[in-house]
């Protein structure tokens, strides 16, 4: 992480004590308005609590990675954070790892892992095998221990994520994480090979090739999940905390591993998984002035749905979230940050790299007096629209915890 | 060009197949308020068809090069493209050479000529010795082609461009494009000397003076055109091409030689020049779906009236425009972009530095349903304002191609 520096390391040089800063992230938000309404899911939503929220606020836009950028979820996260994610790369590989609480290890190489579907001539029919159970994953998860067998002066581990989804870890002393994808994005084609990028690779690529042969070995008799994908390759290096950078102690509250995961790596503590809405707003309650200065609540169903191209179950997400608004209040955080990590529009049923609408609740905020958080309405505010990475830095401000600069 | 690089690596990474993109570019079009109407040209013209696009589309304004930087017309073209003007620079010699369809080759140093007039001390007249035709251009480019030797182990040509304007080539090893323009931009000034800006490039401004003193006594008999005043003086190297960046196999349609000329450096194809707006927009039909994805129409006369003070004339460009624009909108494009290469306010008669307004039309654009496309109107755009590089990055996305960026 030597890569050039960005305006983040300022506010890590001014960094000081302060106030306490809630981000409540609703995952992919965003959106575009759709024919059957004109408007977007934030517009459409009723949330009286948000309204009154963002007449107090500042408010604006934030293009998480770039122009026409598309994040995934962890790069746009790192945006929130202030990390830039151009200078701060993740694979997924690593997330999926750290997601499940596994103890990763500086030089650990992980690769997320798809069980799939081929079929007779090695094509893939389905890259998720049908979405197996997790108990079914389990179960091939533990075969393929048993099976497989390495040779290489190290560990390697597979554990179970969800359902179709695994992750391989191989644990030794060289290992390389550039290596492609063997998950070829398609169906009707045969899976890629593991091929090194670089020729420090070529070890690694060469037990990738070894796992996945034996895989398909030992799980031939397997009706669907008779394959394995690897994509996200990375060699973990660990990262400077937000505790080191900005001298931020974080909690996380989050239910997907994604994010419990993201969260790990930047050295916030994280809060048993909630179930569900009412539970997480209710740890974020209970939690709150517990000797954190940043938390972290992260709402996974705005996505979910927009992935979904469910409109209505987005709103739905946004106006339960606003019902459960006026709880949080009451801890009466230094600062309120309301945002997305990224735009999923229903209409497109994917991410996307539309700017998301954010706002930032804090008494020494130049208040926008707008009435309603959505894309359209924050075109207006003061904030104007700015990359992501900028948003930690005005946060850490509001809440007093950075420096003059400058005599 | 290995210096640092910008978002649009990022966007070269994440290239893949896609969607058509056109850009219609009103080449100085942005401008500013005149005291006679209170309106900038876009303001004043009567525009309904570009109204209609307007409101389906996002929009906001471009600074193209940097703030108060005032782009000429290679760079602010650049920006567009997706190429930083601050990291591939271009010199007007080789846009010359290029544009009239000279075979430039890498290490070739073009410089452009403007034919002159001096008085009989030596002071520069008329910096375009009355605009002489461009036959009379052809006819003195003949005579120095047989007066003028040049004692170096290469080979040189002399181009008509049009009117006073040519191009110089120097062709030979270690020849170098860090020299001084002779031409002093002013009258009663005698000309400069074309003196090496680096120990490199000695050799080079020798050449360079000799040519000069060998013309002046070739031409000391014409009336106007006495003498050759030398700028953008630049050593060709290859840029990397838009179909190797960003996989966009491009067609240029332009008039003017300067924008052929950038267009074929950056591997555009360039269609036969079309005489006229009528023609160009035919063209571009004609054209349209033949295996390009990226068709850039280039309309001149914004700029041209605009440098000539001329307000109506400005008008009258645009609104000629508009109506040729329902012909564009049938090929339906599935990314149309509507936007000028840098400002040309009449009132100023000169390019400026002033952000000029943009708009995006395409299925995922987040359209701000604002009625008419102009400085003003466009402030209260989606896309804010931002660089004019960043446009390229919005047109792949809109055009589904570009990854997403990790996981």
């Amino acid at each position: 992480m030597s890569a050039p520096s960005d305006i983040s390391s300022v506010w890590e040089e001014l960094a000081r004590a302060g106030g306490r800063i809630v981000y409540l992230v609703l995952d992919g938000a965003g959106g575009l308005r759709d024919g059957a309404n004109g408007k977007t899911a934030l517009e459409m939503a009723r949330t009286p609590n948000l309204d009154r929220v963002m007449r107090d606020s500042a408010c604006g836009l934030l293009e998480l990675v770039g122009p026409g950028i598309t994040p995934g979820s962890g790069p746009g996260h790192l945006a929130l954070f202030g990390y830039d994610p151009l200078r701060f790369r993740l694979g997924r590989g690593v997330l999926s790892a750290l997601g499940i609480g596994f103890d990763l290890r500086e030089g650990d190489v992980a690769a997320r892992i798809n069980f799939a579907t081929v079929d007779g001539e090695g094509r893939v029919t389905d890259r998720r095998a049908g979405r197996i159970s997790s108990e079914t994953n389990r179960r091939l998860c533990d075969r393929l221990r048993n099976a497989v067998r390495l040779d290489f002066d190290g560990e390697w581990f597979l554990e179970t994520v969800a359902e179709h989804r695994a992750v391989l870890v191989l644990r030794g002393a060289n290992l390389a994480g550039d290596i492609q994808d063997t998950d070829p994005q398609a169906t009707g084609v045969p899976p890629r090979e593991p091929v090194a990028l670089s020729a420090a690779a070529r070890p690694t690529a060469e037990l990738a090739h070894a796992f996945i042969g034996q895989a398909r070995d030992a799980l031939a008799g397997e009706k669907s999940a008779n394959a394995v994908l690897l994509r996200g390759f990375h060699r973990h290096a660990p990262l400077p905390t937000l505790q080191a950078r900005f001298g931020l102690k974080g909690l996380c509250i989050a239910q997907y591993p994604m994010y419990r995961g993201l969260s790990r790596l930047l050295g916030l503590d994280v809060a048993a998984p909630p179930e569900g809405l009412d539970a997480a707003f209710g740890l974020l309650a209970e939690r709150f002035g517990d000797g954190h200065d940043f938390y972290f609540l992260h709402v996974k169903g705005t996505d979910k749905h927009g992935e979904d191209g469910n409109m209505q179950g987005k709103v739905a997400v946004i106006e339960a979230v606003d019902r459960l608004l006026p709880g949080l209040l009451d801890l009466q955080p230094d600062v309120l940050v309301v945002t997305a990590d990224h735009s999923t529009p229903a209409v497109m049923a994917a991410h996307s790299w539309h700017p998301v609408p954010v706002l930032i609740r804090a008494a020494s905020a130049r208040a926008d007096g707008i009435g309603h958080f959505d894309e359209y309405a924050c075109r207006g505010g003061g904030l104007g629209l700015r990359p992501g990475l900028h948003l930690m830095g005005l946060a850490l401000a509001h809440a007093g915890r950075l420096n003059k600069f400058g005599a």
